[in-house]
């Protein structure tokens, strides 16, 4: 099969929905992979939604379920009966319920926990209680556990028994009596083991784990770094307490790459869907950086006004600001933008900064040249002399250069400081640029032009 | 076992290399993680990382060598025998073989070619022979094949037989006499079976598969779709020829994320590690949008142009020119990163585009507002006069809005033209805004300040 896409299916779905042909949506749905099945309603309005929800399978609701997003669970719940929210419930795996408990008020997930029966009800709390984004809250406590002195043999029977109802059974995680974590085996390795061997001769003791209290990205470093399918976590006494797997990883990767883009363009930590955010969530997470920035820019106001004697007596020289300032922090973007990513990929090490500095020094000054050249052809063809073009053109050339430069030194400067690199905003390096520009702008025209015009 | 940090070994391993403890140094390296032996080789200076790969067992040798970057490999290369590189060669897995291939120079992939046995050499030049970015390119031949008449029994022992040899035995593919792709089974169903059932009771008919010219994102996206741990890859005719793992999805995820920060910052796509790129690509990916900024500038200087009568007359009009351009390109990269990236990760869909605008533009003039009032009270102390403070003021509310709506609407435009909105750069974004802000900016400066001074 080929990857679903949910247009083509849509006119045959309105259709069985307009002539009320539920048996055909059911049997339509059966057929469905349920990725697919949750396209397939989130293209149908609230009230087709709830009746598509209806007509799947019992064992497939909640696997549909599971997939929506939790803002969207949040509505369906919404709009189900307690029982049925209770067998969705019961069945969610417990990472992507703590996941939907993130996510609504207090008192319904108050309410929510009661509905379940005692033991899920105390593991949902448990987990609920670890940090926001730590490895404990995107843990699944259900793996498979094994012991050290169990045989191939006895442990394939006890994957057999438990496996149904774990995340995964390709890792299995070997504990004592007091839960400890002593060990892992790939269900590859128990596979390819004789039945008689002890799981503790195959097993292999040195694993890697994190703790539940370390930081979600932690678990994904290590799912990565080691190319493992599951990162066991352990509590303050090494008890093995849940796993994070590999498809929880690709998640925190994607979201990671998101707050990197967000950081970029001076906007805060955002955890929320695009429609989920308030109007003044919205407005208050992008405030900060933009007034920061329009006093930030004071500076560049004092610098005109200090230099409105050259302004004033040649006014030519403020048609070309916005180019100069533009140009400085487009430049200081870009070389910015490729060093964090560098950074946070591990494409460049720290201690090669120098070896940096001088590469981004050469181009930089080779990409100011060009610009320069350009800027002075149009603007000696524009102005119909050659004092100003050259004023530009230089200026240009020394902007472009230290913009280049300090796109790239402001973000090592923070990996020094042991700070995030993504913190620097490209808006934040454009404004401070924009005062350095005018003042070797108006620095070389106050000489230039003295010469020209003695 | 924690997270290695490689900072803590260093100073033991320099120890073991000085006092020439070759012994140490091996025991010390067997204890290690693959992926830390790299960590630990890239901290040493050349001679000493050839030393301590000579130091490796020989089967840990060929797999050090494959978490190596391309680049780094190649340089390896260089210091090892013949004998050496065909052993390592040929233990590597194929489509990391393929990935060193494609950096390497089309003669020294020639000679090295020629060191693989007959069959690897087949296998390897059609692996180089799909398009580049494709499933067919970064997938691996070395899968689980069963028949759909075997017994569970059967396939076990089949999977027990081929296995070790194998990138997983997770999921296992079902193919028929002319190898085209019928079935799917995941180890755990066939483990959880009857060892009497048959694998096409068992099986799973609806495989998603992609075809080998498939863009590597497709696979990647089926991947993370559904959930599995590796997508197979058919030929024209649907013949089973290779699988993409979910760990080779990372990377595409990781790489996919580091081209869109590339582009938004106006630079073209650059495949290679940050010091692979020689000097002249470096200019050239990045010389191409500078250059069109630099031209597009030229709109910005025919405004001030056309209005050097007004600004001649008030020279302190010029001093806010970078708060107004800078304040709406600044608006317009935050807004236009969200809706990039909430359109990227499917977090907006693109038929809402009216509800998006609509709430941005609320957004926009609210942060409008804020600016403006900071802006006027700033003014209004630093000029001591309030008609330029209000002119200023009543400007960059517009301009923000304006910002902050263009922001999101290009790339809607974009999307809507079926073009990817990634490709819509805030250098873009910023330059169109600046001319837009200087006609707003000496629109409203000509109103107030004619009514100002009758």
């Amino acid at each position: 099969m080929e990857l679903q896409w949910t247009k083509i299916f849509l006119p045959e779905i309105k259709e069985l929905i307009e002539t009320k042909d539920f048996k055909g949506l059911r049997d339509f749905l059966r057929e469905r992979h349920p990725a697919d099945i949750v396209d397939i309603l989130r293209e149908l309005d609230p009230t087709e939604r709830v009746m598509g929800f209806r007509l799947l399978d019992k064992n497939k609701i909640s696997e549909v379920f599971t997939l929506f997003e939790p803002i969207e669970q949040e509505e369906l719940l919404k709009q189900f009966t307690e029982q049925n929210a209770k067998d969705i419930l019961v069945e969610m795996p417990p990472d992507d319920r703590t996941q939907l408990f993130d996510e609504l008020p207090a008192h319904v997930v108050e309410k929510l926990l009661k509905l379940l029966p005692p033991l899920d009800r105390k593991e949902a709390n448990e987990l609920l209680n670890y940090p926001h984004n730590s490895a404990g809250r995107i843990m699944t406590p259900e793996y498979v556990d094994l012991r050290m002195d169990m045989t191939v043999a006895e442990a394939l029977e006890r994957i057999r028994k438990t496996g149904p109802n774990r995340e995964t059974i390709y890792i299995c995680y070997i504990v004592d009596e007091t839960k400890k974590l002593r060990g892992v085996a790939s269900l590859k390795n128990i596979i390819l083991a004789n039945p008689e061997q002890l799981i503790k001769d195959i097993m292999n003791e040195n694993v890697f784990y994190v703790h539940t209290t370390d930081d979600q990205e932690k678990a994904a470093k290590v799912v990565q770094k080691y190319d493992i399918l599951a990162v066991p976590v352990v509590d303050n006494e090494d008890r093995l307490v849940g796993i994070v797997t590999v498809d929880d990883v690709l998640d925190v990767v994607q979201e990671e790459a998101t707050e990197d883009f967000q950081r970029m363009a001076g906007i805060q930590k955002i955890e929320e869907e695009y429609f989920r955010i308030g109007f003044s969530k919205r407005v208050l997470n992008r405030i900060s950086w933009l007034v920061i920035l329009v006093i930030a820019a004071t500076i560049s106001q004092t610098i005109l006004k200090t230099y409105s004697g050259v302004l004033s007596s040649v006014i030519a020289l403020a048609y070309f600001i916005p180019m100069l300032t533009g140009s400085g922090g487009n430049t200081g973007s870009q070389s910015s933008t490729f060093i964090i990513r560098a950074l946070a990929t591990g494409g460049v090490n720290f201690r090669e900064w120098w070896r940096i500095l001088l590469r981004e020094f050469k181009v930089g000054a080779m990409l100011g040249l060009i610009m320069g050249l350009i800027a002075f052809t149009i603007a000696a063809i524009s102005l119909k002399q050659i004092t100003l073009p050259l004023t530009v053109a230089i200026s240009l050339c020394i902007v472009v250069s230290v913009g280049n430069i300090v796109g790239v030194a402001i973000p090592l400067f923070f990996k020094f400081m042991k700070l995030d690199p993504a913190f620097v905003s490209a808006p934040l390096i454009a404004t401070l640029l924009d005062a350095t520009g005018l003042v070797i702008y108006f620095e070389i025209a106050s000489r230039i032009l003295a010469t020209a015009t003695p």
